[in-house]
Order: structure tokens, then C-alpha cells, then sequence
């Protein structure tokens, strides 16, 4: 192989590794934003008509998901001492897009030296290259309560709400 | 430094990252694939005669592993809700086998919101590259009692059961 | 572009994902470090001068943070079993110094399958390069309680016993 080729490959291959630690860096921000109430920085991971698929419903584009974490209950939530985490993803891209498959989890302050699970469920996000880098386009959470539907998100297939 | 000495300095150097990040992959795999019942994905992330050493007892290969995974115990926690997560390891390659230092921890849900941690563990995680990529030879878990040997494999070194 | 130019500029790509990696690496060492009371392994993460800034007090330099790690209420807690666990973090490098946020738990064992959540906190670390790689200048951490200050670590900016 001469150096040209040698070259291409490997532009190749840091390009790959630049990209899933660019999608470490967006899933990595989600919750420091959210938990901060630093709605625009959290609402900014998406892209503009970026689907939030929360449990029971789905919030589509900025405006909607900005409404819930404003709302009463995130805020309320965020003034007692929360932490949204997510888990070391599993990570699959194809040029220009990618799916991520990790578990997260909310953690509420409930006292001095107190936090509870209130939430642990089974995430799927996906993504899209474009001109501002690494977005989500979509962002499937379910509720591990043994559902089939949590373990089908879990277990990478496309989540329900597709046709 | 001629250009073929630089590039083969940077093929070295990305492979490295390369297998940093392929592991955390193998790693990231393993909770969605046990919380979701595809036994034979989490199965196969380790070699055929790969051994998961759980607390009190080895399991030795697939049929093994896969015997736990199908068990009743395994069953009725992923039919209530569960999550095994491994937190970021601290990684040691050389050349074609790696250890694997980390947390994990099992959450089990008890009913709406309420989710508890059941089990927190010392792992360390050894894995060998193959014609498949990288898989586990060997996972020591232990539970985080104050145990001298939970400290030891916290610590990096070799589990016990080894002579 | 010719091919030294190309060179140049995949060795500093190259050289960023090194980067990120190392500051993993140095994150996901604390933990198993200190839940397995090797101070010297915790300590040597910081630079000799180097500050953990936790809750309410600022630890200075190697002495101060391991008289911390070698005290009655730390050695009491990981001789019950605990686990220090940080999440994935948002890293902003730029060059040889960087600046992580993330989350971090303290898990602690209360009995047989039962641990519990006894802190959850809003981090800074802060990094520099030098001879012996990437190390941290400074940990801020605090209890994530609603407090402006927490969710100012989390959102990233300065924290606030900077002047």
C-alpha cells in the first residue's frame, strides 16, 4: 500500500473514533444541563425537530422538550437535587448516522445523605451528523418495569412507536 | 522521522484507541443484553471457554453462563425491571490481551419510582483480541462488603482463585 | 494538502483522542483506588499541589487529601463497602489543560443486597498535562441539593470559591 492509501485509511479510521467520542461528548451533556436548569444548553443536543419519546409520550422539537423541562415538575425536582445519568453506551454508526443503546437513571435528593432511584430505564437515542456535528434526532426512554417494550429498546430493535 | 516511520508511529497509536474503545464496547454491551433477556448476545461477548466468576462460583463457558441468564433468578428480576451497569473502567492493553478495572452495580425495581441497588461489586474484567475482536476470558465480580479480596480486585491486582 | 501536511494534522487529531482518553482513564481511577483504600493510587492523581475541593472544605496537596482517605469516617466506610462512581464526563481540552463536568455517586452497603445512594454530587475536575501525563489541579464537587452553587458546577462555569 503506498503512502497515499496508508494515509486515507487512517483519516479513515480517527475520523470513526473522533465520531463516537463525539457522541460520548453529546450523551455526556445531557443530564449536567438538565439538572442544572440549563434548558437551552440541554435542548441544543437535539436537533431542531429532534423527537424527546419520554415513557408515555412524545415531545417533538426544541419548544416542546424546553416546555417540560421548565415545567413544574422538572423544576421542582431540580430544586430539591436530581441526576440524570446515563450509562457507557453501546454505540453503532454508519457514516452520517448512529444509535446509541445505554440504560439511565434519575436519582432524587429525598434527605441529608439521601438520594433514591425514582427512575431507571432503557434508552435508545439516535443520531445525525450535520453541519453543527453530532445531534439527536430521537430519543427513546422506557421504564425498566419488565415490559417487552423496554427490553426490545434494550435489546437495540427499532422502539414501538415506529410503523 | 521519515513519512513511513510516521505513519506506522500513528497506525500504532490508533490501533491502540482502537481496542480502548472496543472494549468499552464489549463492556457496554453486556447490561442491555442481560437486562433484555438476549442471553445469547451477553453469552457471546465472552470466548467459548471464557469464565464469569460471580460472587461464590465460576461459571465456565457458554452453556454455562447461558444456564444462569435462563435461570429462574435471572427471569423474575428482568420480569420485575432490572439494570446491570459498569461504570468507566480503568483500562491496561498489552498488545492482544487487557484488564479491565471497574464498578458495577445491579438496580432492581420494587414498584413505581422506586428503584434499589441490589447488589454493588469490584469487577475486574480480562480480555484476549481474537478473529472476532475482543472478548472476555474472565470476569471476577465482587460484592463491596469491606472483603479484603473485593479490595483486591478493586485494587488490580490478581483475584484470588487464580493460584 | 501534501502528505507531510496530512501527517501533521491527523498526529494532533490523534493526539486529542489520547487526550480524552488519558482524562478517562484518570476519572475512572479514583473510584477503585479509593474504595479500595489505596490511598497512594487515589493521591497520586492530583499534582503535589493539587485540590479536592469537597463540599465544604478545600483538601490542598498529596498530605492533606490522604489524611482524608486514611481518616476514621473514609476507612469506616469502605471497610462496610462503598463505591465512588463517576459518570461519562463532558471534557473540554484545549491544550494542556481540560476541564471535565460530570455527576458522582457514593454508593454504601447497608446490608446483604442493600445499598444505598448516601451521595450524589455536581462536578469540576480540572487537568493538566505534564511530565507524568494528564493529572488533576483541582476537584470540585458538590452535594447536588438545589443549590445555585451546585448547579453552577454542573453548568460549567467557574465554581464558586474562585474569586
Amino acid at each position: 500500500m503506498n503512502l497515499d492509501n496508508r494515509l486515507d485509511a487512517l483519516e479513515a479510521r480517527v475520523r470513526l473514533l473522533e465520531d463516537q467520542l463525539a457522541i460520548y461528548q453529546v450523551m455526556a451533556a445531557y443530564g449536567p444541563a438538565a439538572d442544572a436548569g440549563e434548558t437551552d444548553q440541554a435542548v441544543a443536543l437535539w436537533t431542531d425537530d429532534g423527537v424527546y419519546d419520554l415513557h408515555t409520550r412524545a415531545m417533538v422539537g426544541h419548544a416542546e422538550i424546553a416546555r417540560e423541562l421548565e415545567g413544574e415538575w422538572h423544576q421542582g425536582l431540580i430544586g430539591r437535587g436530581s441526576a440524570h445519568i446515563v450509562s457507557m453506551p453501546k454505540l453503532e454508526i454508519a457514516g452520517d448516522s448512529a444509535v446509541a443503546t445505554c440504560h439511565s437513571r434519575l436519582y432524587r435528593r429525598e434527605g441529608d445523605g439521601d438520594y433514591r432511584v425514582i427512575s431507571c430505564s432503557a434508552n435508545r437515542w439516535e443520531f445525525v451528523r450535520g453541519p453543527q456535528g453530532w445531534r439527536v434526532t430521537r430519543r427513546v426512554s422506557r421504564q425498566l418495569d419488565g415490559s417487552a417494550e423496554s427490553h426490545a429498546v434494550l435489546a437495540g430493535g427499532a422502539a414501538s412507536s415506529e410503523p
